[in-house]
């Protein structure tokens, strides 16, 4: 089974020491990844994104991944835009306060407050990444954001909005409504439903933002996932914290699922799907979406044979830590 | 501020050597307390529930609190029943696995194969507890149950069923539809939704079962609560784990809110309600339910002054742990 080009389409790498620790994971497996910018400060200036850029490369020791860099949205003005439009991939939207590091996000979805900057960003080509939750109870905050994106899709037809990390059936639907919508999607909302973080003990190592829904969004992730559909991509959201900040009382929301990303996603399609549309959802809506041409192709092989995810990488707990997986990465070529 | 016989409905004591550090809670606030069976082994038999009622009693110094006695669910024959009658307050039934300890619960809702033991504990007027949740998703556990609650309350109209620690709106209105069905609640539903546990940060203190719900629950219960409604009953279900259990990946579900009931309810019912309606949520209800007769009255005197609640008492983290509460207990007589 081999996988030409996988792209994590959505990536926390943090900064040293845990960049150090997390990056050859998806370096080393993925041929691009998008650099998720809430960091503290947040990646807002042109310097900050260079120098974190920097940081990522230093860890690539094979020269054969692209880091795809992303700013913080803020009400950047268009000259800023253009003069930086080479540099960045995309710009991602937090609202205020609903993830790590997000204080410095959007308090108000006022159409004429937003205009200028997605204006500007429509006529530069620059695509949104939005963290799509309200402030609302915990199970509805990602389907409640789902009037803000309606919204934005109708009131910026030419912008190319990505709905991050989806969890909700109403987002898969509404992914089908609005030709400018598409997703990300992780492997741990293929898997995981609020049952597994606390239906029976709490399980910290589950724990994120979005959390995982009910069991009936579940299955609309895994239909679109598992089908190929064109506007679906991978994004994994692996998101590092130390053991420490995991297991104490107040644990911090995110799943460091890099190191088994493509064995568990092999295992999944290989149960519920093919290999086709892996290829689909690892790589090639990615590539159509976005037009990605690249010099070098990266092939990953993988093979039949079981390991045992290590209980943890340095001070940082993996998901599936201790579990049996079927396959494994034989090669990168 | 004065309560008279405050009573705990539905109170964890665990064995020693936790027994031993929880139980002066709530033995000196309290003139009764319904003690929870599910011990490893659980309480099953004459012998077990003496030697666990000694161990209660050997932590009253003050010998002026009533512990009463529960065994777990089985299908007891009446003649055992007959006999262990005058021990017993209430025979408690968990749903198997549902909870901690509830491995030998039941896990069949047969009418027939119910029939005997209930039949002979409504005759015998031997009230039936319920730990009333499915296995299903874990935020419609309780809802699902509903239709139990109702199959037992039309089949066994002469048997007190009570249903423990409720938690969503279902449950509140159901309780007005079946003269024979009452319910307890906690201190813990009435502050807390998913949110509190899991919405910011995730906190295992507030990790219990059933899980805090929505605000729609919780306002329902607040209401029935704060109106002083007369089928409802305070029971805590404080249930403490050592920390090491709760902080740990894998974290046990429940609360230990025995340190800080009364204060807290006093500060709630204060805002909320008024002092009469306190009385009888804590006490009057019950002893109209189960016409308790005390032969020494306990008068709890609160008085309005501010006490933070200490971060743990001995291996147990108190709910609210370095809050600061407005009332503090000033006498007990």
């Amino acid at each position: 089974m081999t996988l030409k080009n996988p792209l994590d389409m959505h990536l926390h790498l943090r900064e040293n020491p845990i960049l150090k620790c997390v990056a050859p994971h998806s370096i080393r497996n993925f041929r691009a990844a998008v650099i998720m910018p809430n960091l503290v400060p947040p990646v807002c200036d042109l310097t900050r994104l260079k120098d974190y850029k920097t940081q990522i490369l230093q860890a690539d020791e094979d020269e054969n991944f692209t880091p795809l860099m992303t700013l913080f949205f803020k009400d950047y003005d268009e000259k800023f835009l253009q003069n930086i439009k080479d540099e960045i991939f995309a710009i991602k939207l937090y609202p205020a306060g609903i993830t790590t590091n997000s204080q410095a996000g959007v308090s108000s979805f006022e159409l004429e407050k937003l205009k200028p900057v997605l204006n500007a960003m429509s006529e530069l080509e620059i695509p949104l990444l939005v963290h799509g939750e309200t402030n609302d109870f915990v199970m509805d905050r990602e389907q409640n954001f789902a009037k803000i994106y309606e919204l934005l899709a109708k009131n910026f037809p030419k912008l190319k909005i990505v709905m991050e990390h989806i969890t909700t059936k109403t987002l898969c639907e509404l992914l089908k409504d609005y030709e400018n919508l598409y997703a990300t999607l992780t492997l741990h909302h293929l898997m995981l439903t609020l049952d597994d973080v606390l239906g029976a003990k709490l399980n910290p190592h589950l724990f994120c933002k979005p959390i995982a829904k009910r069991y009936e969004d579940k299955e609309a992730l895994c239909e679109l996932a598992f089908s190929g559909y064109s506007k679906i991509m991978f994004g994994s959201d692996s998101a590092p914290h130390p053991r420490e900040q995991k297991e104490c009382c107040g644990c911090a929301a995110g799943i460091f699922s890099a190191p088994v990303i493509l064995p568990l996603l092999a295992e999944l399609f290989e149960a519920h799907s093919n290999l086709e549309n892996l290829q689909k959802f690892i790589s090639d809506n990615a590539c159509q979406i976005y037009h990605f041409n690249f010099k070098k192709d990266k092939i990953i092989s993988l093979e039949k044979q079981e390991w045992q995810v290590p209980s943890h990488y340095g001070e940082l707990v993996p998901f599936m830590a201790g579990e049996l997986l079927k396959f494994q990465i034989k090669n990168v070529d």
